[in-house]
């Protein structure tokens, strides 16, 4: 099955933030490839990714990085998709210069940004993207929020019994 | 028509900045509404406004505050449809507290943030989402992209005369 | 006994910090509440419990959050009640953005904003409210203050031994 | 008539800023008193006035500062009553380093901060603090919040019909 | 002997800090005392001391306090005497809270702030302010100076054989 | 007759900020003298100014600087003179380089740092330190205090009488 | 003749700063070339002009960019010349987005990152480059520092004479 | 052989992060040499060595210091040759400090900064500076840039086999 939606970024140490985006994918059943796309290292590369991405079947491209963090601004340029960025924190100033690459884009080229250190909710902004125009998925998450409520309330119990 | 997109914010105020996201909308004739739902001073019209939002047909919600910017974060609370959030610059702070306000969401709800002040990109970025799954729309934001490039190596002319 | 004071917050993570609060509350005798109630995860409920506090005879809420902090502002927006926010430190920005997203209402809807994790003190701001139209109590807050004045010069024997 | 709320701040510079404050407090019918009571110029004056206030019969105290903002604090330190305090904007920093100044109190002495520039805040969480006590003042404090929605509501004309 | 330096903080808990501005004068023979005065906690105390303060032989006060951080701007505004500000980190914000409460003090009532964390410093600057009218102390800051010069070129050797 | 205070800047443009330190020094009759000694554009001429301050009467520096504001602290480091900083603020960044520039010094050389823009305090802060051992100056200091609190009070007029 | 410093810039609206680097390299009679270099609407080309800048016989790029700055990082990352940024400041921020987006770059891809603004500074700094291998070049800068020497002291004067 | 590059610092303690600029240059065959210089402890020391860089053979100078980072200005004052600014992290404030200290140097003294901490890419652009005319060493810098992209897409494998 041609995957549905690309989760880069760019280095293997980003993985361990990144990895949420793909299991919030994969409770939802949606297709993904992962890999490492970096925009300094590989700026060519990086470029016939995204250029190839609506091409290949890809519908979404959730990009993390960290620092001066241009993967997914550089990756909006070259494709119609969405793109998730994900702000990376790094070892000092706790992301927000990942942050501000990411979100600060000029008009023209989006890039939809999540929390800092958010791949989970990059993955379920994917879903939703995926479900603006899939009634049965925008089911599933209607649903995936209710278990968000019960979850909460139940974890009201041990706040009550203090 | 029923339409697409619902561009919501928590004042009037907010108006001069968040027209220029209908503007590209309907540069890409795509059908929207607009309406001032605030969090803070309607919160149960708010909450309404969301809950409904994919019933009446809208497919993307796009959110702009300033401050303590909640808008946006109730909406995609109460809402499965994806929510572009638009931190609006207020008098002081040139607006990094509608940024963190809007883009530090918790786990389990994502809000697609922009640039601050960046309401032309939730627009673009609508269409973008829209497009995922409509492959004309998809060429017509490949289109609006190599126009950007037009227009960016036109303006290079000006530097180049220097 | 009627609970006086509504202690709630976004998640039960939320509550090695908060819980300093219901310290404070119970060195004053006054009862409380404890509970989750998410403005991201069960926002009906969360407005349901701001429009009923008061009717339930309860006289101040204490509401904890980080992140994209909501749930002080949007109770505030349904309930007539002081709402004391205190903005929780999550894992990056120390706490800014919580401070940020509670602190910064605009003009109609105050939340009443402690330090980034000062709980305590939202217990003791509670106190004081309480106090204020109850002599009895107001004395308790002078005494509790004078208390604080011979623990700090106890304390100065420390460094005057030095 | 005794005032119930005090405003105080330190400078007349800050007038400007604070005299939303005394507004909001008239709309309620609460009585008040307006002073300039400067930390840094005249700290006797300073806590005789939060050491006097509760046996004046004043309920509350406002209290508004910029910069090195300590009157909040200070008066805290000597009143058993709930002191709001105001960070004013100045020059420079965009008052954050006045909200930083006031809303960072150690844990024993809490101030209740509201956003930069929000003296209208301010007066408002006064009528919400002397409402907690008293039904009749709640329900006006219900029904100014009713006035906020039926106003926001209005506002929302002018958006839609563009 | 009298102390021409009094140490002060507001909290026992900044001694770990504070203490190294003690070490500094007594590597100058400097006398000084040693104290918690806390400006929130006891602040009848706080002004009495810094009233105090000069009538008792004191030429310099050094003190230190995190967070609001109200203690060195309302010494200075009780005492002529030049008081020195230490910016004490707290658990969040690494001190930024502190040092702009106690640097951004408004015109009329100054206070010499040094760096975050920064006794030892406060205690140097005591001893320079002593020896701006004591030319033997004055020799004795020259030599500690020619000293750091060589304590630095030696440190080099370190780096030099890497 | 020698100057006692030196005021010196990186710039003629600093002069509209800095000149408030010298009508300070002014209004309590202390000589002083002021010249443009620019760290970065003079550097030899500037060690040469801190080297020769204290042989050729001076008794503080005050230096004002901003962005990369290096003026101070290399002032410091060549003088054993108390060296006031005071962070001239520029273009960009509201001063907040220019503060840290200066107030961040390395334990060894300190610099008395006051307020972004805060010349006038660093010349009461010079007057200050030559009070510290000089009963007559200090008896001037505090009549300046005490006529602080007078028109802080007569200010008040202003807001009471609103 | 052939350019040897290539004078880059995401939009014409960044020639208002950028241009000052192009004047201090005419100061200094080295050869340049100025264009719109957009990474985010012209990618391809924007890689391709870093690909080939080296081959066309330039020696240093200059790469000014505002808000998420990409241009710069890209730039350095297909050439294995020196490039300078030039954080331009936007409305919004005050040039903080654009100076973190690009000074902090990861291990491997370096850029040459200049002040806030700081075009004249990029300009000096090729010079500087160009210089290092070039006597006659290198002594003109000396020359140039000698220059920046005699303007400060003569702007002096003017202090001098208040 | 006489070293090409000069690697200085405030001090041993920053060795730890500097060591990295001296492990790029020896990867690439580049002469240096090691050393603290202070220019808050050894000021005119500092001076000498920027004012004989030149002439003792050195052509780039990499200086690294933290906090009130004064160094690497400071060497830009006295020396014609390109100075590499590394904004080395203390114990507070994550490096911004340092890096607003070092970067925001006035028009006419530029100073290269790199990313806080980034002291491997202060060599790496060392490199490119002397490559810059030099055909060979520029060479050597593709090569390396070649194995950057390799090494990042072998790092692809472990997240593409999640």
């Amino acid at each position: 099955m041609t995957a549905r939606v690309g989760i880069v970024m760019g280095s293997d140490s980003d993985w361990p933030v990144m990895k949420a985006a793909a299991e919030a994918l994969r409770e939802f059943g949606i297709s993904y490839e992962a890999d490492v796309v970096s925009a300094h290292r590989m700026p060519a590369e990086m470029l016939a990714y995204g250029q190839d991405a609506a091409g290949r079947g890809l519908s979404v491209i959730i990009a993390g990085a960290g620092g001066a963090a241009h993967l997914p601004g550089m990756l909006a340029a070259v494709t119609p998709l969405p793109v998730i960025g994900v702000p990376v924190p790094l070892k000092y100033l706790d992301g927000m210069d990942s942050l501000l690459s990411i979100v600060q884009m000029p008009a023209g080229v989006p890039v939809a940004t999540v929390a800092i250190g958010g791949a989970r909710n990059a993955g379920l902004l994917a879903v939703r993207i995926l479900a603006a125009t899939d009634p049965a998925l925008q089911r599933r998450m209607a649903d995936f929020q209710a278990e968000l409520k019960l979850a909460a309330e139940a974890k009201g119990a041990v706040v009550r019994d203090q």
